[in-house]
């Protein structure tokens, strides 16, 4: 069994209304040095030995990012 | 202006049906190999540099997490 991580990111081009929000929320609870918020997904996965880098690649790009707004990575941990 | 990077993840004892819903749709797109899947929220923060790690962790703590049912890890990037 291996551990994988796979951050989905709105795409820089693409307004982030959530992370938008988030600013100035913090922005009135007094944590005025925070610029800039961006708010995506992260999904850890426990897979098989035997799926492949491309597999995630493909598990990445069809089912857990929409990649018309969405960018994404695939990480192997330890 | 430095990169701050909130992973929040469901905490382990907490049942993740989103992650679930994902095992069950890969399983039948042919993905057999990936056993477990959570799903939790990434967000990345451009903050001033006065913006110290304590208070990175209040921000984390009482805004962008529910400790109650999530966990979540600070990690400044380069």
């Amino acid at each position: 069994m291996a551990r994988v991580v796979v951050d989905v990111m709105p795409k820089t081009e693409i307004l982030d209304p959530q992370g938008q929000a988030i600013v100035g929320a913090l922005g009135r609870l007094g944590h005025a040095g925070v610029a800039d918020v961006r708010q995506g997904k992260r999904f850890e996965l426990e897979v098989d030995d035997s799926v492949t880098d491309a597999e995630l690649s493909e598990i990445a790009e069809s089912l857990l990012a929409n990649t018309v707004i969405e960018d994404w990575k695939v990480t192997r941990v330890q």
